[in-house]
């Protein structure tokens, strides 16, 4: 195998000169076994378990590289619907044994541990065919080693065991809402709740922070900068409202159509039992899908979860905008955050502090943006009783869905924010009808110098007295309406 | 004004020689009057209601010309808010004769009277202040007419009186929540649901109909033409929970917030009352924005919405492109659905139907998803305490919930379809088994020669007895899963 | 007619109570003349040019009322079309009285002068066929009249003559390409020209004024403000290239190919003269396409062109969102720029200056990205020989060029920059190794109290010689490399 | 190692019990030896050349995993610029046994035999930064090695020696621009050549068989296969100018604009000494970035190649739509071509072959759509001096550019479609003016049934003599204009 990864590397280099995998395994063939499927025989590598039709794909499909390969989620998602098909399908007569065996091996598929037999990529047929195919050929592989007997002999069939009652296209759409439906409950929905909370407390640590309000970038009334911190805090709250809004949809499961929605060669309640099983094995509420057709011939229910991804990258875009504006300077900047020192910012400027965090968060959300635009085409292309298109909505949304949870925490975890006391300067100007606009300056000019608050610099001054002070300078007046 | 039109029509076409406003209306005194504003005196069109910003702005934002023009929803919306604001502020003091003659000029705008009063574009101040002016001017002077005293006087005064307590920063934000409410409730969901009852009727009409299924473009096992047409109703039905999710969010306003979100030089209480003032005007539930902040800084809620069409695009487009391609044809095509006929199709191939209506609604389907990104583009650039991507975000919004709706309502009246016989053909792949197929091919020829039903054929041709083909032919068995 | 315009408006309101046109004009039967096409007879507005078929398209595709008007150029175009037709089907037989007087009615579609006649939407057949009756039958009547004949008589043909050897299939592509050649020619070019030797002009004015460099929001190494506008005005040049890359395809037109490509019903040479005959009348290098097929089924030069204006949008976008953060302030932003003062900014924060031209540029931007993804989606869903988008194709990427044109022409009038002496602040960083930390602040914060310079400042405080001044403060040897 | 990628995939699976690196590390420090930068000490694993930035970038940005790391161009193109600078720096003084060093490590770099040290994520620092310290650390060790020295002890330094006259600001931007010409010349052109002559010779081999045309997906005029295959090839030809235009913008390279594009800290000339190196190095014309500023702060040039690969998408997109629609079938769909079986279609239909490639490709334009959006949000939003979208702009164009090119590959080595005869059944329309429709359907059916050619079945049927059939049916006459 070792053979087979060098002539993927050296062909991803120099695509002129790309080395045939099937040369490459003829002429090592004590590394291969043979596997077939209804096109005939085929060589596969010995510490494989897929079968001939994955190995048929890798060689039809060269397309982008090993970091195009089907996404992990994906591949664990086939884990556990091929447990719980075996699981039901045992109640309708497979044989136990196989049945067992099937679950035991599909639940390694499920934690991950078999990922490396999941070479295909996300660029193949549109149906995700020969995904299915490969986890049934790993799935009947593995379990057939668990029975005790060998790899290719087909003592556990793909088709008639691990698929049974099951067609590609109606596993791949339930394997796409298993594995959205996961990773947002278990990546998304707890990182944003997070940063929610975090930006909920800065908002309150930042309560009495009466800064500079700026509409169109220009100078406005002001406001704390707890209130500025309170609107990121919404945007996160909602943006979990919205993704959790489009789940209803997403846990309805496909399985039951089989190959065009009428549910042909499945037995009657297969679909509502399977359902249950994914939700008990999950703990997730999934149910069968109302509509089979429509569940297989639209993916309208990811391009809707894409769009409250699309929105939250909007909002995040926002968020992080802002405090990178908010800690620009350190002197010529805006200067009213201090953004943390998390690595050298430059070899050139010695000393430089860059907001690193926010300039993830939002190359996050350009590529969150273009994700759903590709996600809307492919929803927008189905043909008939099925969207060919599932891979790339697949890929795409669980993308989106796992750079917005993961830049999230980054984001969260390394961008721990601190306010510069100077951004109470604006309050100064609840001054100027006082003492006028120039002793205002003053007052606000030495506090900055001396480091000072605006009432010291006042006093020592001698402009104001300190109940005058008291009574002008009252941020909660200027800050929420008037009673 | 004839000449105000001209030079717009002349500067549209020669964009070398365009004459500007101001000379033109100055050379033609006679019809101008002079309006104030804090930047001096002005001449305006003296039939027209508006007032010095509002000719500021025609002058400084010469883009894109009189179809370029704030939409009329926003301009109607502008009427019902400055409508409850007087009832509102009268409630807090203002002079209930002024506050009366508002409520009555506000009306008429509220009723797209006084949309010709409305000339400004999209392409202006980014938070729509500006359109915000216009409103106070054309309402201030209406008012003024109303009170029998002169335009321009401003005894009623825009600012003063019309925009009290307000700010364009929280004006804008609630007439883009106001209008996109209004629009989606009383087009969008009607079109749709009259869609869906179709879609739905048609799923029924043809539930016998037994045709091939298509995946991958390709022939697969059978289902009825009712139950595709039943994925399609399921699209629309879902499209409509997927707006109507979005809603409550639309339902918040800003209002209240004025102009950094503190509600500085509001009364407490204002921002609920006025809210509840709008949902008792327009029966809708809208409330006050629980952060104010976030409802002048962000448009996530637009961003949202426009994602709930987006899907419904994605879905419509799917629907169309199949209808097309059902019932192409008449001879070299799938010919399984009749289009109507409600237009010479060609005049160099007479007699071409072609399917229009799904074209019109494809390619409103484009715009939508395009009119999406511009929204998401400007909902993710708003800076600090005001998104400055207002008019655009209204702009592209409404634009897609009206091409929406119209175009499926225009799909919906016009595009009547009838199902053609011969999409039973496919069924007769389950007389295979018993006759063969080469028996079965020549029952099907002759049933399509003769417009016969298959039994008919059959019988004629002596392959099978009656009891026979009702025994293999069993629709039912092939359309869904067995007991 | 004007009860028409009324019925419209009012079911722009109530979308419920919509009157449909038939009926109105049926109870108004003196105003209406009666019109002809295949499908029989129907009332058309006597004041109107246009005929059957446009009535019919009128009544199918009742979508986004009048603003959605096919985009004038389109018109225009059509006008330029048929009048080359006309002139190139006399050589191949056409009566030259009939041909003239085409000619001349064609003149007057071209000139605008008969925009009213065109009342079709953009929503209609993708194909444009109803927009190319539209401009046949408008032409037919109007020569007619020029003849001294009668509208609807047909002694002008709009098929037989007005369309002669053409299809709609060949004549909406001739003009999407006639009319996106000359609006990028007559308004972008010269628009985005001025823009840059605007911007160009002022890298001059601020060669001398060295400012801080601003690296991930954060102060790093000087230069001067006219590098940076050298950095904008060489995105507008290379704007223009891009822009000018796109049209050797443009250029190309489809006529010649009528229904399918295939040039059916057309004499030969008839496409070369028919090119030759537009770019006589544009003065614009149009060929005749080398592969008609292409030129039918595809719009790939469109979605091209839209390309270049996406990335024109991205660099205007970058442009205008560093202006507007350089002129942020007055006192607590960057304040290095002084926008101009083209209206009044607030009503509740008098004195405000907003960098409202910015913030049209910057949503003109966003709409553009969002029309390249619908010219996109439009562009990828052709089907066999004729992509049924071009109307919405044609409309966004003629919006694009529009709002692009008339932006950068507002901007560059409306948007005039002044700099600010302090932005040499900076410089005063290399005063630093010689003077300490403290004293070239105080150095800094003198000049910027007295407005005076650096050296003035420093040769008033005691703290350098203006030998020593002049020694240290090179912004030369700070703004390029070094010897 | 092995532990840090055990503790990778398990975070990947299980978010809450993420393992940090450091730990990890510290707890089986024999692996591990001490790096240092100016946070002071880390550890990093010893077999891996990489250093302190690297470390602290792999710690603070836990974004997407493996898949998500810096793309393979970038690392490569990162060698071939080190090497360039090691050159052109030893010309002006480097230490020639310190740049030969770097040269040979450079090497490595290039050749991608140092690939598994380059761990860093596409989502870090917006500038690059810490891929450029990635590859200054990794040669700067490397080159020790070569030089007899220990990694971590700097004799070698990254910044001094291996980043010397250079900043992370305009090393960024060069590699990408570097990797995106090097992956359009070596991967994306020649596929598109490829697949261009491919097409191009499919028009030759079908020139003669006439068939239906379809517009509107209607019945319509006749054309031959090979004139559709002809459009296909004019797309791709098209497409390969389109791509080819944008090259010289690319081929600017930023390099020695330094932090801000002033060049501070370069010699005089360097920047053109260095695009030479890299001209000769790569054999690709790479020039100088006539503006640095320009090139450093904007990204336009990515934008507008993106845009032509978009273009190219959407041409893609309508090639494999007509493709498996004119393959679809067998019996119930257009039926003109044979589509190739590569594989297995269905397990639950057995025989059914899809048009898996078609799938692949389009699914892949699907996304190349998207990643232009993502390129354009990232290219529209850099700020003064620097964009620091970079590394999803450069991630998002060199996935498109890879995923074009093997698909197109793909497409073309195992899309080999062969016509079948009956499409020239269309021509049978030609018959009924001499014979009837009805007779003309009988021949059409009779050809049909038997697999005989038209004029056979005429002639069986004698409803035509041989010469009559050769004067009617002149498919020549039927696809193109008359004389």
């Amino acid at each position: 195998m070792a053979i087979y990864v060098a002539s993927r590397r050296l062909s991803s280099g120099t695509a002129a000169a790309t080395l045939r995998y099937a040369t490459a395994m003829r002429s090592y063939s004590t590394s291969f076994r043979e596997e077939r499927d209804t096109f005939g025989p085929i060589q596969v590598p010995s510490d494989k378990l897929w079968g001939a039709q994955t190995q048929r794909s890798l060689q039809n499909f060269e397309i982008g590289g090993e970091r195009e390969r089907m996404p992990e989620p994906i591949v664990r998602a086939f884990g556990v619907l091929k447990k719980c098909a075996a699981k039901v399908n045992m109640e309708y007569g497979l044989d136990p044994t196989i049945g067992k065996a099937i679950m035991q091996a599909a639940q390694e598929v499920a934690e991950g541990k078999l990922n490396d037999h999941f070479p295909l990529v996300v660029w193949q047929t549109g149906s995700g065919t020969q995904s299915n195919m490969n986890a049934n050929e790993v799935i009947a592989n593995r379990a057939a080693e668990i029975l005790g007997r060998k790899r290719g002999e087909k003592c556990v069939h793909p088709n008639d065991h691990v698929n049974r009652s099951q067609s590609s296209n109606d596993t791949f759409p339930t394997v796409m809402h298993i594995a959205a439906a996961t990773e947002i409950n278990s990546r998304l929905i707890p990182s944003l709740k997070t940063l929610h909370t975090t930006l909920d407390s800065k908002s309150f640590e930042f309560k009495d922070i009466v800064k500079i309000g700026r509409t169109h970038t220009q100078d406005a009334t002001p406001l704390t900068l707890g209130q500025e911190f309170g609107g990121y805090a919404t945007q996160v709250k909602y943006g979990l409202n919205r993704v959790t809004c489009t789940l209803p949809r997403i846990y309805q499961l496909a399985q039951g159509g089989t190959a065009v929605g009428t549910g042909l060669n499945t037995k009657k309640g297969f679909d509502v039992k399977i359902a249950a099983a994914v939700a008990e094995e999950t703990n997730l509420p999934f149910v069968t899908a109302e509509n089979k057709f429509e569940a297989l011939a639209a993916h309208d229910a990811c391009v809707e979860t894409s769009g409250s991804l699309n929105t939250i990258a909007t909002s995040l875009m926002k968020i992080a905008n802002d405090i990178r504006f908010l800690g620009s300077g350190p002197r010529c900047g805006l200067g009213e955050l201090v953004l943390p020192e998390n690595e050298p910012g430059s070899s050139i400027m010695p000393g430089k502090v860059n907001p690193t965090q926010c300039e993830a968060l939002t190359m996050v959300c350009a590529q969150v943006m273009g994700n759903h635009v590709a996600v809307t085409v492919g929803g927008s292309n189905g043909h008939f009783e099925l969207n060919v298109f599932k891979p790339v909505i697949a890929s795409a949304l669980l993308h989106s869905v796992r750079l917005i949870a993961d830049a999230s925490a980054s984001f969260e975890k390394n961008c721990d924010l601190k306010a510069i006391a100077r951004v109470s300067y604006a309050c100064v100007t609840s001054l100027n009808p006082k003492i006028g606009y120039d002793n205002a300056a003053a007052v606000a000019k030495k506090a900055h110098k001396e480091g000072s608050t605006l009432k010291e610099a006042a006093l020592k001054l001698g402009v104001l007295t300190a109940e005058e002070f008291d009574t002008l300078v009252v941020p909660e007046k200027m800050i929420g309406p008037s009673d």
